[in-house]
């Protein structure tokens, strides 16, 4: 469930091509019948089928959408209907085994079992690239299944249009209201052969064209308009003739599509953009070099890193137009535009980590940002956005914690001013989620708006982001206002309690609460033990409150060690066992600061040894490798800072808690020029505790480092020991 | 059944704000229920009802489409359902009465009973401006109906839009797919008054934005989407206060609709806009002056003239960005772009008039035509198009006559030789209408495509048209090509019957032949004994083909005096007793010319006395006026002609076949600044024949005048008399 997908993307890729290994009937006896969850990202390596390869994949989000233009090469009797996974012959898709399946950075290929087509994929920014290699036929089939979607709802598509410019080239788009709500994705598709036929059907229910009827429409007729559409395109095939197709996408037009095509892949050389493609991948993976203790610890890492950078994606065309959240064309001015912004997840430890190897990118997603709330009729910044739309997933206004933190590590080449006021804009909107409470009483009932306990401290939290932008602003006003705003939390700290809880607007605790529950208590996602700790911006402050350091550190052992009932894991799609550690619950975001928060109450070694437990135990170099969703990169991103030696706590201060490196040494190559060793001595597996810090030959005598050290350049170097200190 | 509206637009503009009057629910025991033709233009005189006042609107065509953003003024509770014609307080809709009904060029005004607001219309090129006086109250409502629709099938509307950007302004689009399959209108909303209060309500079966939950979308909430949505806004309003909405349309963006609402309304004086309308309705009528012979005649030629100017209309935004039929955005280059090109109509006489009256804008009509074939997928001339749309509408390619009239009438200011390869690519796609065998055996079949006498007919006229454009470009191998299949004609004539049949593929001729039937004889809206007549580049063949003079001056007495069996009119939407002749069809196209063909008998008094009769019995000074549908302008733009005194025969000729004016004396005035005196001696109800013609103080010896002739300017005098000569 880690929600990953194995197909070819480039770094930051608009394009992330990949198979969908199941697309059973959607509708059984009337009722929605597909896991929508289960194929977030398309993939299931539990699967045996190959039902076509699609363009556009979440990575690791655990809500979905996307899987656009389903491409599936078959040979025989044309069969247009996708069929039933169980059943062989009921459809174009194809069994496939993992003994012929194989994916790197960039590339992907699987052999079809019926058919004997070898598949392979790579990409480049905005343009998919397919070589399918048949055997000879003279009934070889492309097929494009414009009905099949993520997220495949009935009725998720709304619109669909394909023109056949000429014998090798169509071009069309796709709108779709799903997770989305109004979502538009154009296409130009490249054949690097004539087909010698071609044709469609529709599914709809209603047709209003009459006047096609003088057409047969079906075949040969190169404009196909309707909701639901599949289409294909047939070839006499010599023995081991490669079929190939360039697939390029655009948010704007089948006129920047082409655009794209144009300018990325110019020729037809498959193994030419796949050596860039991969190219690019090692720029950006040799950012960070490390030795590791063992061979599968790197391929972990660098799975890991590799999953950092699979989104936000590119969301513009090569000439710099895209689709923006006011469904009209812009022009970015100075930047590059990103969309799928999952920042309740993001902004935790990928963002910081982008401030880190990816500043350039960092800015201009703070750029896009900034675009995103100057179109937003609500005047916000992204909650959760995707394909110019909000999609208002999960709570909080993270963006303003992304920005807190690009200023605080110097990352500041966007316009600050105009960055705070779209702050003040995004945690005043009266509508939004409680706010109009939560800045009338201090906090949001939850008879008001559920959830509101995390919404309370998560909104805190962001108060104080933006007080810290006030703060680079030089607007001190500000910075009072939300400096009081960002002492929100302590409103629902229930003393006798010891727990966050949640109020109603009588301003009475909410009766019946159970702290272990996540559903009806005032959370979203996590428990009151989880949530009650998510004060990031005042740590010292929290932990004085829930009985001072000592007492913090034993509740800490009590939440990795506790025995969690059953009935508290049921029912929670983003809580499974598999990320549970006692009642910490690795495999979703609440918590991930928390095996951290142990440096604050003087036990710094609980913190080192939890973090190596944890990224022993929680990561694997294995199809079920994460322990639950990757949610965007942030699990990834976690992994990828612990593994160094150090984490985010509280993204905003420019300062990183130090954990236990598990990597041997490292090298952070950065963006300025200069580098960053980390090195450690006597680490290994047992040795999971710092004996001494020495930063630049001077030793550490603090358990975080600042980022400004970071970037400076220099070395670090860990002491392991197999004995808490 | 003239399918016009009274509403305000301006001349060739793309709003055209009309009411409509009725809108009974579309389903009843779900089956569909509305008189789709009745309803073509929205509007009939016979309801007492109005349910409000939509943007876009067809003038005169039979079938329908656009009822675009439907506006209505209420007060008290309010009711979003549009209710039931013949119940009262059913819904939104109104009843209102003729006497308080006023209409007049770019304004219209009714009194709406039940709520007593008076509303008044006008608009400009892109932007309607309405007018609502109420009476006070603190519940007015502002209903914007954006389910409303002409061509109201279920599921018309694809998609819609909406952003509530502030409290007086709104964007948004909606998509549909009717007659134009798929089609886009953008629009931006600006009212007088701030909106104290907003909200919509959304009929979709499926609504799958789950993370709109923690929102009331329905109130206040300022981004609507969705298929089907009725949305309003409130206002407390005093005695006789105004409401007053600018409403801009756009085929680009929201964007594109700003720019155009700021560039051509930038203040709120309605009576300055229908002032500015008016004074440019006035430059238009006047392009053309009579002197009348009664005042009612003068109001019927003026109303014709009117018709003649309300399509094609104007499809582009001030900066000249439009959509192009690929669906991208294209920028015109030197010209203004049209939509709604009614070819099969139009071509006979209402472009012929634009190229006497409006040369220029008629070359911006070719030219937009040229880059529909530029952006067709099928590279083809428009046959029936609107907003970026082919409907693929009746029969014949008579793109190639507009083009090639406007060469024969010097009005040039194009790429000829573009303008050839377009006739050439259209008139050669081997997969529209019969094309293949027509190129193949010089006729179609009708087994392999109805229609096919009409389509062999039409096709060897348009044929003829490319020869004299190939002629205009000096291509004389295509010039002989396309002479060669302009006798295709011949090729369906079946000299022992006298008419113009169908033929099987086999060769042999289709048996059962009913030269009286419309239905399954080879003909399309016509029977054989009209269509065989439709040989307008040839019409000395055709009468020596049909036994020559005489008998076929007598074969034109029994069209129009023969008694024509009710069972030949029932089912013929476009052919109804009203506009019937004997067996002649004036409220139908295929006809037109069929008075002036006396001319080449030798007994050109009976044209005379045919289209003086004509214009006395088929146009009116009524809310019936018309025998037909007005048909884009081309039943209008026959009266015009007629009423001067000539008649475009055969358009692309360069020559007026010479009938019998009605006016007294009419000034043309030409765009080249000379202008044209056409004067009568004699003129009276009983004087219909002409006895003499004097063109420039010359005697003119012959019975039709050139183009060439008028455009020089002068004077021709039209000596009357009450006895044929």
């Amino acid at each position: 469930m880690g929600h990953t997908f194995p197909g070819a993307a480039a770094p930051f890729g608009m394009v992330q091509l990949s198979p969908e290994t199941n697309q059973q009937e959607m509708f059984v006896d009337g009722q929605y019948n597909r896991d929508t969850y289960k194929y977030c990202s398309g993939y299931q390596y539990s699967d045996n089928t190959i039902f076509g390869f699609s363009h556009t994949h979440f990575s690791g989000t655990g809500h979905s959408d996307l899987g656009d233009f389903l491409i599936m090469p078959t040979t025989g009797v044309l069969n247009l209907e996708p069929g039933v996974a169980d059943e062989t012959a009921s459809g174009y898709h194809s069994t496939f085994s993992h003994k012929n399946e194989y994916a790197e950075p960039g590339y992907y290929s699987v052999l079809l079992n019926e058919s004997k087509i070898k598949a392979e994929l790579t990409a480049s920014e905005r343009v998919g690239f397919h070589s399918y290699t048949f055997s000879k036929s003279d009934t070889a089939h492309i097929i494009l299944d414009l009905m099949s979607n993520i997220y495949n709802y009935d009725d998720k598509n709304v619109w669909t249009f394909v023109r056949v410019e000429n014998d090798s080239l169509v071009t069309g788009y796709r709108q779709t209201s799903g997770w989305a709500r109004t979502r538009t994705v154009y296409f130009a598709m490249q054949f690097s052969k004539a087909f010698s036929k071609y044709g469609h059907k529709k599914y709809d229910k209603v047709d209003y064209n009459g006047f096609y009827r003088r057409f047969n429409e079906t075949e040969n007729f190169p404009e196909m308009a309707g909701k639901n559409i599949r289409a294909y395109f047939d070839f006499d095939v010599e023995e081991n003739e490669k079929v190939k197709i360039k697939f390029a996408l655009s948010s704007v037009s089948t006129e920047g599509a082409l655009k794209n095509l144009d300018a990325e892949i110019p020729h037809w050389d498959f193994n030419k953009v796949k050596k860039q493609t991969q190219e690019k991948w090692n720029r950006e993976l040799s950012k960070i070099e490390i030795v590791s203790q063992s061979p599968e610890d790197k391929v972990i890492f660098y799975t890991a890193l590799y999953h950092t950078m699979l989104s936000p994606i590119i969301y513009e065309d090569v000439d710099g137009n895209y689709r923006g959240l006011d469904q009209n064309i812009h022009q970015s001015d100075g930047f590059i535009n990103y969309t799928i912004f999952s920042l309740w997840d993001t902004f935790r430890a990928l963002h910081p980590l982008f401030n880190l190897i990816q500043p350039g990118r960092n800015v201009d997603m703070i750029k896009s940002m900034l675009a995103h709330h100057d179109q937003s009729v609500h005047n916000m910044l992204p909650i959760w956005s995707h394909y110019s739309n909000e999609n208002w997933c999960m709570i909080g206004y993270h963006s303003v914690s992304v920005i807190a933190d690009a200023i605080a590590k110097g990352n500041t080449n966007f316009d600050i001013n105009h960055a705070l006021d779209a702050c003040k804009n995004t945690s005043t909107n009266i509508y939004f989620d409680g706010l109009d409470y939560y800045m009338c009483i201090d906090f949001i009932p939850e008879d008001v708006s559920s959830n509101s306990v995390s919404k309370t401290l998560e909104f805190s939290y962001d108060d104080w982001c933006i007080s810290r932008i006030a703060n680079g602003a030089k607007k001190y006003d500000v910075l009072t206002e939300y400096e009081k705003r960002s002492q929100n939390f302590v409103n629902l700290f229930n003393e006798s309690s010891g727990f966050m809880q949640p109020k109603l607007s009588t301003g009475s605790w909410k009766p019946n609460f159970d702290p272990l529950n996540t559903h009806g208590q005032g959370f979203i996602e996590g428990n009151a033990w989880t949530y009650s700790l998510f004060v990031p911006h005042e740590i010292d402050k929290m932990i004085e409150m829930m009985g001072g350091k000592n007492q913090f550190s034993e509740r800490l052992d009590s939440l990795f060690t506790m025995q969690l009932d059953d009935k508290y894991i049921a029912h929670n799609e983003d809580i499974t066992r598999d990320g549970i550690i006692g009642n910490y619950v690795h495999g979703n975001e609440p918590g991930h600061h928390i095996p951290y928060l142990y440096n604050w109450t003087g036990h710094d070694w609980k913190t080192q040894e939890r973090v190596r437990m944890i990224m022993e135990t929680m990561y694997g170099n294995k199809a079920d490798g994460l322990c639950g969703n990757d949610d965007a990169g942030q699990m990834s991103a976690w992994y990828v800072f612990s593994a160094l030696g150090f984490y985010p706590v509280c993204p905003g201060s420019g300062k990183y808690a130090i954990g236990s490196p598990l990597v041997k040494n490292a090298t952070v190559n950065l963006e300025n020029g200069k580098s960053f060793q980390i090195k450690t001595k006597n680490q290994s597996q047992e040795n999971v505790y710092i004996s001494k810090i020495i930063l630049n030959g001077k030793e550490l005598k603090r358990n975080y480092i600042l980022h400004s050290e970071i970037v400076r350049g220099g070395e670090i170097i860990f002491n392991m020991t197999n004995k808490p200190i």
